[in-house]
């Protein structure tokens, strides 16, 4: 395609989005579609020959757009937010057009030095002290994934360099709680400790995890002979924004050497509010921590930071140096192929250089502050309606909440919440994902998407309590 | 930022991005930033306030363009292409406006599908059999670390479910060629095989892996009651796109149940045209296979397409499934998390989808033809030059030279390599990558940017003859 074609149709989708962004309210925020609909539509082979971007754009409108689930939707309460504010989406678009790659520092200079920039920014925002250097990765999946491996290698004294996991004389193992995202599991699973090694500590009423279990499993793994290698501590869990005392745990394991990785992947945001950034106390006293800018702050997927203590150690776990990618600086730049896992990197630090400009920092923290001020808006509401209860405390933007019509067994409790939840979601009217707290079933209201203001919350509750009461009629 | 004001910044940025890659070709193409350059223009600390689109993008030019090496120019000639298609980044556009995620299936159900069948479209468009399932992973360095991951816990019967690596009886072995690109140790180093795991199997004249001295090492490994567990093979390799013999290594394994992958990350882009697909003769005795669609093909970066045999290991080496992902349609689906690293997934198939609709397989056919026959012609060029000779089979698109003035040393010819090299870069005409065959440096000439034209490889090897000749009579 020739720039002046690409001129043309891009003036073209760029007005489309712009007109999908000014009135993305009006679409049900849920797809509507049934398993293998889309597929059914589109070709099952590729085109010998060109098609006409007229084909293209209808395609996306007629087959797309209506398998969607709208994220940027003002009534999205689903998982976390996933903001693309839209002046972190012109930085993404700058980024793909310039199309440059991010190899070594050599292969295009102002991609990792813009990085390294954004990434202090950060830093300061979150007021962490300048010990932390930072890199972005794609997701805290990754993040996390990176920093159990560097744990391993510094409890193993770098087995990658002998014969692995495989040589080591004691087991290592890695503590994290119950309520800790799936991510660290998956993570602690493919970095090769084994499920056995996965110790899941206890939480406390307010589902944190309680470092006094932690302690005393760590001295029944070392009384076992064993070796506590990594602790991964959240702020904000998943299913509830719980707390792990991160100051707490950090004390317990401080005299063993155990590696303490702090999964802020959706509070980190929030810790550019000072007031918020008591849910972290102790972090200076951890080796790694993961925040994701793509979340609640803002910046379009994907955009994960990762702040490291000892970059050396994470460049010697990580590094590669073939001759193909060296350059005569190599010993004055910073090579972040080294930070990570992948070699290729796009040119991220764009989206979230645009989007800091363009809030400022006051920006992005008056709309947070909306958002939590929601949050517990919406929770001070649902306290004071008869048969419904908030199930967690509110620490951010997040409310666990359920119905409960007297009377229900557990099943039939379990099964009234599910169809209320997807009531709301068949409805169209708003979009909420139901997870498990204690083993029963309850409903998380994620707040936080750009444009959700107090009467898309309003709105919300009030299918809540209509859905709910359809669905309690339904059971008694 | 509103919509309407993102529309106006976006036209705006349109405007900036088309004028960009048709004037691409004037400027130099490798940045000639020192280090630290961009990092001192830019302020210490993010704003407090917002900024303007005036300021923004000013910024943009005057400081982050001229840090930039850029990979969209018709001179561009280091490490391999990565082409970012113009109706591919329309396609990367829309993605991030949309701003949808694709967490599970439910999440934003196209999202999935649409990956399902531009895999699928691929995998018809490169040969392969319908026993082949794909998904997108970001890099080929992921895709080879899933694979390893994959061969791991095949091999020890799902070691992470028990106690990992380190509950392993035998040591794991992985098998690749010194010449596999730096990712495949990576690789194997931190998914916990260990150095001393990885063997390094020698190569042949044309620097493709000995099938002979492959089983031989599988012998050694199996009288010494070590497990042989994978062998990644490479089909066109980083340094000379060299091609492992993969039919004759699936022989070779066969008995042994050795996981095989093959590393076709750049080639495999090749493989959409008939008369090359020798170069992969075999493929279908392998358990996965890695193509970077954001390489040669034209997807802009990032776009890995891993392939699996058996999508249902795949998944159970890989998936999470906690209450909050869950849907009432899970056994209908496919949910992509389970299918590589990281959990949240960006619509990274459109920009696939928008590159084979617009230019067609034909289109994409006669592209790669091109690049392939500037290769021959250039190598026959300076194969009849003096003093000049082609190291390695011009198997694709890259032709591996070096310029060797007789009665120079091999440290003095060393020398005068790198600094006809680095004399071309800093020219700003063109743009190569030195890399090492065999002990001594050589330069690779990579063809293959879309804008690529018989002109510009022409004028590539003026200049490089031109600087030859200036750094020799240094020499001399």
């Amino acid at each position: 395609m020739s720039p002046e074609e690409f001129r043309r149709l891009a003036h073209q989708l760029v007005d489309w989005v712009a007109d999908y962004r000014a009135h993305v309210a009006n679409r049900p925020v849920m797809a509507r579609t049934k398993p293998g609909d889309v597929r059914a539509q589109l070709p099952a082979s590729p085109p010998q020959h060109g098609q006409s971007f007229t084909d293209i754009f209808r395609d996306v409108d007629e087959i797309i757009v209506p398998g969607l689930t709208h994220w940027q939707h003002p009534r999205f309460f689903g998982y976390f937010p996933s903001n693309g504010e839209l002046s972190s989406v012109l930085g993404d678009m700058l980024g793909t057009g310039l199309g440059v790659l991010g190899l070594s520092w050599q292969s295009s200079p102002a991609l990792t030095e813009l990085e390294e920039v954004v990434c202090d920014w950060f830093r300061q925002m979150a007021g962490l002290s300048d010990a932390w250097s930072g890199v972005i990765q794609d997701t805290a999946s990754t993040s996390t994934l990176v920093a159990l491996l560097c744990a391993r290698e510094r409890a193993s004294n770098y087995s990658l360099a002998r014969a692995g996991l495989h040589g080591e004389q004691a087991a290592l193992i890695v503590y994290t709680s119950a309520h800790a995202h799936s991510s660290v599991e998956k993570a602690a699973l493919l970095a090769g400790f084994g499920r056995e090694n996965l110790r899941l500590i206890p939480h406390d009423a307010d589902f944190g995890m309680q470092a006094d279990a932690l302690a005393q499993a760590i001295a029944e793994d070392l009384a076992a002979g064993r070796h506590p290698c990594a602790v991964v501590a959240s702020v904000g869990t998943t299913t509830t924004t719980a707390i792990d005392p991160v100051a707490a745990i950090a004390s317990v394991i401080a005299p063993h050497g155990i590696w303490l990785h702090v999964d802020a992947a959706m509070a980190g945001s929030a810790m550019i509010l000072p007031e918020c950034r008591w849910m972290w106390n102790g972090i200076e006293q951890a080796d790694s921590v993961v925040v994701n800018a793509h979340k609640w702050l803002g910046v379009a997927f994907d955009c994960s930071l990762y702040y490291v203590r000892d970059a050396d150690h994470l460049v010697r776990v990580m590094s590669t140096n073939p001759s193909y990618l060296r350059s005569t600086v190599d010993d004055q730049v910073k090579n972040l192929r080294d930070w990570g896992l992948p070699l290729g990197r796009r040119f991220r630090a764009l989206k979230m250089w645009f989007l800091i400009r363009e809030q400022g920092v006051a920006g992005l923290q008056q709309r947070l502050r909306r958002d939590m001020e929601n949050a517990q808006a919406l929770a001070k509401l649902i306290d004071a309606t008869d048969g419904w209860c908030v199930l967690a405390p509110v620490r951010l933007q997040t409310v666990c909440i359920r119905h409960d019509p007297s009377g229900l067994s557990a099943e039939d409790l379990d099964r009234h919440t599910l169809r209320w939840a997807e009531r709301v979601n068949a409805s169209g009217e708003a979009y909420l994902t139901p997870a498990m707290l204690d083993g029963r079933w309850m409903v998380r209201v994620s707040i936080g998407s750009v444009t959700t203001e107090w009467k898309d919350v309003a709105a919300l509750w009030d299918a809540v309590k209509r859905e709910a009461d359809v669905s309690a009629s339904e059971t008694t």
